[in-house]
């Protein structure tokens, strides 16, 4: 189908639109997609859950060109992956393994790294030009030699304790804790805070100004406050450990 | 022509990228826009503003998928609509009224809720498929049973008296008043404020730091600075009344 | 190709969605790609250096559509500028100097100014039009009259002396000057600032929280702290002239 979905923390800069030059320079008839640029600078775990969340809901075949990228330049792994319905191209530090370990990994190859690349930017002389040659339907074996995934990022959860994987644009503080069935109160225990929130279905049943939690679109729980921001009330950074559990 | 033009409040998130997604597979030829994601947080009047003023310009047939939705989840209808030119999609809070009802509504329907779909997400699961099929040629008849927009949302403007419809992101305070012809200055009455402003057809011709009047590109009078911020020197926010009356 | 690539100071706003709807009324098989949208606002020379170090990386035949444009309206000439390679259409503020002169500039033409034309969006009424009728394949003359382009912006270089071209979204600290092979320390003087600095080839290597020197994306300078903001620790802005001085 040759579509490409960029996942970056390049933020509203010129940096995804060089990616799309350098695609469509090596597939004119590549379908860019801008699935989010929006990871905060640096934040791997928060990218690694953004891709995990989102990549489901794209055509198989898609090309996921994620690069939350810290490591720049130096030895870490350069990456394409093969999953059972898609390819994820991108650093070796976990971005990409959520995503790809759910979709099932098929077959993984290491990208070279020409020395002529910026030891800066390498989305642009790296990433790019592989995901690229994946959506002209290049196969994966002609990008690198063979390898595997060393860094296995993993959320963190054990029972009803998970964590802060995400604060959204609305200022939601999204957990990977999954929903009780009947709760109707969440008891929280983060930091040092101990609390008991009201849990309601939808943002229009809660009562204004107060946090609640409520089920969010990922399907896992989120602390939210109606039309305002959860994390301007409750001070939980992503990678928080947070507990929530279920009362009647 | 299979175009499908976003605007929500979803701001610099993977939310608008998660819509492309699904868009894309139910409809891969599918051309996708970012028409805007910048609306402030459940800002309907802005939104609704923006997508009144914006949509005139896009090729006939193409698809408004418009997403500003503080009562996502609740009971307020979900509605497709086509008007005598294009297609709006979204909740029935007021935000597709302006430019559905200026473009000639034809036929209205009203989106189900299948039980699966997210309470938190229906611009994923409810609204951009809807958006995708009409936008691969599917008839509005298909997508649910005949209804009425039920929210008629107005700008308010009586004789000279308007109202605060939006603050661009150069700082500009857009109005809904139209310019008197011949008015060399205006004056302007709003919240407690009450003062001379001269008019100026071009940004470029008025002095630095001081705020005037132009007509700005809805063909509506704006407040500005020239190259600074309107809203830092007058603290007009969006809904507030405002009146501007010619002066010779 | 039909690709047209946007470059502006609009920012997360609804008129870069403005410019895809009327180009894709001209041209429906036209192909935009968001170059950036995050000049600073009215910030023509950081425009411009972006539009210099991006260019390149886009297909042969790319058109394009820049604007940063603080004398919108104004009697400074709007042109259509066709390259060695490809083709550019905005103001003539010098925005378009740099990267149409280093791809070698072949043809000129001024855009006329319809009288109807807003006088506060010409990048919705004049620069979009033009854009939209070279990526259909529309001569450049077809546009307008023979000229010149009579802004030429040039970068201050001088010896070891240059200026701040651009703060990235990262907070980089980008010059336009270029390495100095083996040095591995730089002396830099800017503004009130008399320090050293050390040089390393990739954030990786850098120590946290100090300022250092690195070879950017484009080849230049920068003055960076790995995962921090360089600009958030010495204060210079784009346009401060500075020397750095390669030390062994």
């Amino acid at each position: 189908m040759g579509i490409v979905a960029l996942v970056t923390d390049f933020g509203t800069s010129a940096y995804p639109g060089i990616l799309k030059g350098v695609i469509l320079a090596i597939h004119p008839a590549a379908r860019i997609v801008d699935l989010t640029h929006a990871v905060p600078p640096y934040a791997v775990r928060q990218g690694a859950w953004l891709l995990y969340t989102a990549y489901r809901y794209f055509p198989a075949g898609t090309v996921f060109l994620a690069v939350v990228d810290p490591g720049v330049g130096s030895e870490r792994q350069r990456l394409a992956v093969a999953t059972r319905r898609y390819y994820f191209v991108g650093p070796d530090n976990g971005l990409l393994y959520p995503a790809a370990s759910a979709d099932g990994i098929k077959e993984t190859v290491v990208l070279p790294r020409p020395p002529e690349a910026s030891l800066t930017f390498e989305a642009r002389d790296i990433f790019a030009p592989a995901a690229a040659r994946l959506a002209r339907g290049e196969p994966l074996s002609a990008l690198g030699a063979p390898g595997k995934i060393k860094t296995r990022l993993l959320f963190y959860l054990e029972g009803r304790e998970g964590e802060v994987v995400h604060v959204d644009a609305f200022g939601n503080i999204v957990t990977n804790l999954p929903p009780e069935p009947g709760a109707r109160r969440y008891h929280l225990t983060a930091a040092n805070l101990s609390l008991d929130l009201p849990f309601f279905e939808t943002y229009a049943a809660a009562p204004p100004g107060k946090p609640f939690v409520i089920t969010g679109s990922a399907g896992t729980l989120e602390l939210s406050v109606r039309e305002g921001s959860a994390v301007a009330l409750l001070p939980l950074a992503p990678g928080t450990r947070v507990r929530l559990e279920g009362l009647p």
